[in-house]
């Protein structure tokens, strides 16, 4: 549909140089504007779009039906590990977006300056301040302290279906040290993570933490996605081959799958690579991408229990729960980013899309 | 146009009075309002219309268009220097106008009480912690400190596009020493900077922190432009030659702009002066110079993109970006009173005009 509304403007454009009539300046403005929009030269999205994931119905098809027989829980407890004391509102924007997306509980793991804040933001949320930074820790006290914050976590874990590490989490040393514990516990247990922010600084300095392990997903940016590139490949970004690379740089990360935030989001576990490229917004403010790794947690827990109950005869395609995670929170994000911008315009904050998640789900996959 | 309004008012007065009419005493107070609004009497608005910017236009002009191109970023981000014990509005006001405007990310750098104060109000600013205030810092431990506090600021400058130094800052000495030395890092990194509030108690002490510095922009009210010309210029202010004193002031401090707040806003980086008289509100509740503060930052780094990329094309004028982005800033806080006086009256706030930003962005420089 999107590709048809691009094709169309395209053939307006063509169609007014042809007759050599050419548009009023505000019309013309309006057509490339619509055209930037809509994915860039309708040419390229021919070319893209044998990857483009039917995400729609990939969302349809994960989202579970409401059943007043099911119980709290049931529908999703999810875990964000981030916050410190400069960042509060990205693990808030991760956690509220899984809850505003069904999830039945959303948790965040946070330092002790951070959670009052966290709190403060919403009565929703369970926040737990155990999280500790280097400025609050004696050199004698690192090794007790960081084996009761990793206890603190893995008695919780258990109950979750999905992590997502990284959103505000900050960078320092003594955090970070305890965060890849956490992460190491949650693969014994097969708790799928989503690793975003500076949780994507610490992977791609510490690749072990999710080499080899399927149920982990990478949302990098344009930058977070360079230094991946650098670190893994050892060579810089090619846009030419941007499939290709993306291909690449999942298997040799051993499986884990990559979301490579852009103005077309392209999603890999290394297999197969897919496309979302779903009418966004051109508003790029702050936190859109806490959003998303909620989001995606939501979707992937989902999509998992779905495909664990189905035993194999599950009809859509990809098969792999991470794969359908990413599709669906993109897919969602960008609907809800879109429906915010048309309201909002230019003052589009990430708070107004988050107010967009609800009905951006109701418009896809009424609940009833 | 409002020129012409004004005119047409005083029209309907005289002709009224010529004709021994005397019109109801509620159409005669709501005339009297609004010759009052528009900018006193005709006579100087004729007068001073030759100065008047084409703030419009010449928001449009700077203004970015939208593009799923760009990415978390690209649009601006700003930081606001200011929060302490006793303020913590002022910031606030200041980084969400500038996100509410289009930057991408704000950024304030307040003390520790401030913090999860100003945290609180909106999960969409990065709050940090950092700034100290002499009752909690010992004697033997201030130089320590201060470096502290500087490096901690000083390690984000380079991302910066602009800094706005002054909204609740306080004037505790050692904190304000601390923002000298911070000025001085911003100065050597060429990132503009806006002194408003408390920053301007700092600045006319110590004018060489701006003094031939073209890319600082000074935001007085009538009392702070009082004490910075009784500073400067030895003298009173003149309202008989208020265009010329400014341009004296501005010239006098090395081609800092300086916008003069009041009835008519009048702006000069000491080559040319130029008035913003554009219908606004009549309330003058605080908080609204923290939204202009925001504003002309925003409107600054956009300027001064467009500016580097044109490499002297632009066909605007003036052409120097603090002149700009104080028209640009001057004249979407008057669209955004106006409007939420429109709707509010006598109990508009600082937060109702704050929500009239995007809309009044929007009627000027639609977003598509």
């Amino acid at each position: 549909m999107i590709v048809k509304h691009g094709m169309h403007y395209l053939t307006v454009l063509n169609s007014a140089r042809n007759h050599k009539l050419a548009p009023p300046l505000a019309v013309l403005r309006r057509q490339q504007f619509l055209i930037r929009v809509l994915g860039g030269r309708g040419e390229n999205r021919m070319q893209g779009s044998e990857f483009e994931a039917d995400s729609d119905n990939i969302l349809r098809a994960i989202t579970p039906a409401l059943d007043p027989n099911r119980h709290k829980g049931q529908a999703g407890k999810v875990a964000v590990i981030g916050g410190c004391r400069e960042y509060t509102g990205a693990p808030y924007f991760a956690a509220i977006s899984a809850l505003k997306i069904g999830a039945d509980l959303s948790h965040v793991f946070c330092t002790k300056d951070a959670a009052p804040v966290i709190k403060s933001y919403s009565p929703e949320l369970i926040v737990h301040p155990v999280l500790e930074e280097s400025y609050s820790v004696g050199d004698r006290d690192r090794d007790p302290i960081s084996r009761r914050v990793v206890a603190e976590v893995d008695k919780w874990m258990e109950r979750f279906d999905c992590l997502v590490v990284g959103p505000g989490l900050g960078r320092d040393p003594f955090l970070l040290d305890c965060v890849s514990e956490i992460m190491k516990q949650a693969r014994q247990s097969n708790v799928p993570i989503i690793i975003d922010g500076d949780g994507l600084f610490l992977v791609t300095n510490n690749l072990g933490l999710v080499s080899g392990y399927p149920l982990a997903i990478l949302t990098p940016n344009v930058n977070e996605y360079k230094r991946l590139v650098q670190k893994v490949l050892n060579c810089e970004v090619n846009d030419q081959d941007a499939h290709g690379q993306l291909l690449s740089l999942a298997k040799q990360i051993g499986g884990a799958t990559i979301l490579r935030k852009g103005k077309c989001d392209l999603i890999s576990d290394g297999e197969i690579v897919k496309s979302v490229s779903n009418h966004g917004s051109p508003r790029r403010c702050g936190g859109q991408g806490d959003i998303l790794s909620g989001s995606v947690a939501v979707f992937l827990s989902w999509a998992r229990q779905l495909i664990l109950a189905d035993e194999g005869n599950l009809i859509i395609s990809p098969k792999n729960p991470t794969m359908l995670g990413c599709i669906a929170g993109s897919a969602l994000l960008r609907k809800a980013a879109s429906l915010a911008f048309e309201d909002r315009k230019r003052s589009t904050l990430t708070t107004d899309i988050i107010e967009c998640l609800g009905r951006s789900l109701e418009d896809i996959c009424p609940a009833c």
